[in-house]
């Protein structure tokens, strides 16, 4: 009808798809966590009403810091990896499993945050985080063993950074079992950490490229 | 005003912004599946309320896993589409269609599955997958029918293969008749199945192209 | 720090990402619809609670595939603008304002469809589909006027093609004063004659453009 | 598996795909503005009720045009951003964050427009954007400062012109002190005046790529 059949690329697009679908699905549940603070009603004053909801404000701050350099991470793990298989695929579909499953422990412990069961709600919020940082490893992990990242990258550094997410997180679970808004806020820290120095296996992969 | 007036090459962009459009959808449609869950209140223990929140757990995790592979045969199908219509427009919008509606039917089987109406909750939902599969087949027919795919598919291979995506969820609709948490699992289960085997019709297309 | 600072092509860029933020509005506009059927709780008797939410599937259907078609026209016309400017931008950003706001009188006629005030929502339905066609229409001799889109095509042809839009909806203003469950059925009837036929400016864009 | 490995052009994907999140981010949060207006329910005549959400209406036009010229504003910012680095990234979540927490105040300021605490609300709403603007103003002097922007760029002229954002919405936490409702028109008004004008930067931009 419009011109003759041709083929097309596959395989390019096929990993551009992944990761534009993932970048979708980490912007929208990033997006979401704002759903989860509710407007107070006109019964009581305004001023005091919204101070109380500081539970919510630091939870989303935390939720969102963490969703935005998970994404980063992500992004930087994609530009490792220059083949797709349908194990990456099935792994990737768990990671953003776990990213859309966060706005629901961040409204749970944004609830219970100065309740009775504030340390039920933190274990669940760094537990949740914990176990997206498990996936993250294991990714790496078939990546390497499936021989699917690109050349010349320095492996052994960037599976022993990748284990700092496993081990920050399991001490943001025992944090959370003394004090649940400690929680948020060394969450916080963390991806401030993640986020700003040039991390290791990034200068590795840079001076790789280099030679 | 900036430059003098071009063309565009439109066809090429139709098919990318119509991946775009349906990735979208998708990536909206399976992380909306978290709002369904609903943060219980600070009256009763966290930790009990949490755990009786399983259904709305599982049903969570096979729609995601169940629109993820939806998503995934979605992106599969249309590398093996060269051109466009209007009528596939139009079946992809179908497509979409189904795919917005299943948080619904989610939320209806989370809410339910414990209930005296779990048979008809889980109905529900097995035939909104159903329902998608027949419309993924009928969509594959009007791509051969019309002669939109690419060259060297072995569409006889293909065909009987998309047959799998309806016999599986009848096969689900049954299953709901008896109990509909094993609806749930199963349903996960047909997800996996459907991600991890490297399918029938790749092989035959990887094998065709390298001819 | 990574390498020697560089222009980019600006100018292409602006339309494509204007193009990806409208379908990403679209996207997420057209998947927000099903956040407004509401789960029924467990105390009645589940099958017929969820017949008698036909409204609001019928009202699902008819704004999906109303919005979809908004989406399919909005990617047509852009591929008739070759240039871009800040009126141009505003325009459009009215109009993803008009789609935005679909949910809602959606949610409205769901709400009152067997009610008494049937009419009066039926009346914010279609009014609301008739205010985005007449952007549309504004949108487009706009676009003529400033010389933005691509050479060859027959603006009469398509000025008189997407006049049709107004037309259309002023009827189902005058439809909605009648009865609001037809003012449904009949957006679904314009819905589909928008998707399916050859529209006439394509023929006309495609026969220019063989020449 | 299925060819052999290569390397990505990395830096360039790194700059499209923060675009790419960032529209998605900034699409979610203008398109969940529509989720704070909520369904009046049958009880009362339907017209009244429909008139009384006015400052519903008027609150999601204003934060809509806001949110959909900081997008624009986003947009033309990387287009003379050259380079990319770990701050970069950083700057651009925090201006995410503020985006994605503007569905809050917004809503706020909707339900308190007419009642007692309206001048609350308001300067909650304005302060909001004035963070905001503060923050891309800071992300801009960054990038000046790390050499991030492209070559030709009159950093001076636009500087003078991101100094704008502040002032305007500056004067718009003045006017909140006086009305709530004064301060949602403001608002359009400044959306407009930053969406219309060929703006400074740019006519510096193109004059210096012109010679």
């Amino acid at each position: 009808m419009i011109d003759a059949p041709r083929d097309k690329p596959a395989v390019q697009n096929e990993t551009a798809r992944i990761e534009a679908f993932s970048d979708g699905v980490f912007a929208i549940a990033i997006t979401l966590l704002i759903l989860e603070i509710h407007v107070p009603p006109r019964a009581a004053g305004l001023s005091s009403t919204l101070l109380a909801l500081w539970p919510s404000y630091l939870a989303f701050v935390a939720s969102f810091m963490t969703i935005g350099v998970m994404w980063l991470n992500h992004h930087r793990l994609f530009t490792l990896i220059a083949k797709n298989d349908d194990g990456l695929i099935l792994f990737n579909l768990v990671l953003l499993l776990g990213v859309t499953w966060i706005p629901f422990p961040t409204a749970v412990l944004a609830e219970h945050l100065t309740g009775h069961d504030q340390r039920d709600a933190g274990i669940l919020y760094a537990a949740s985080f914990l176990a997206i940082a498990m996936v993250f490893n294991l990714m790496w992990r078939y990546v390497v063993r499936m021989r699917l990242a690109i050349r010349h990258v320095d492996v052994a550094a960037i599976s022993k950074q990748y284990l700092m997410g496993p081990v920050f997180y399991a001490a943001l679970v025992v944090i959370a079992l003394v004090n649940a808004a400690a929680c948020l806020v060394v969450s916080i820290l963390i991806a401030l950490y993640f986020a700003l120095p040039p991390s290791l296996w990034r200068r590795k992969d840079r001076s790789a490229r280099a030679t």
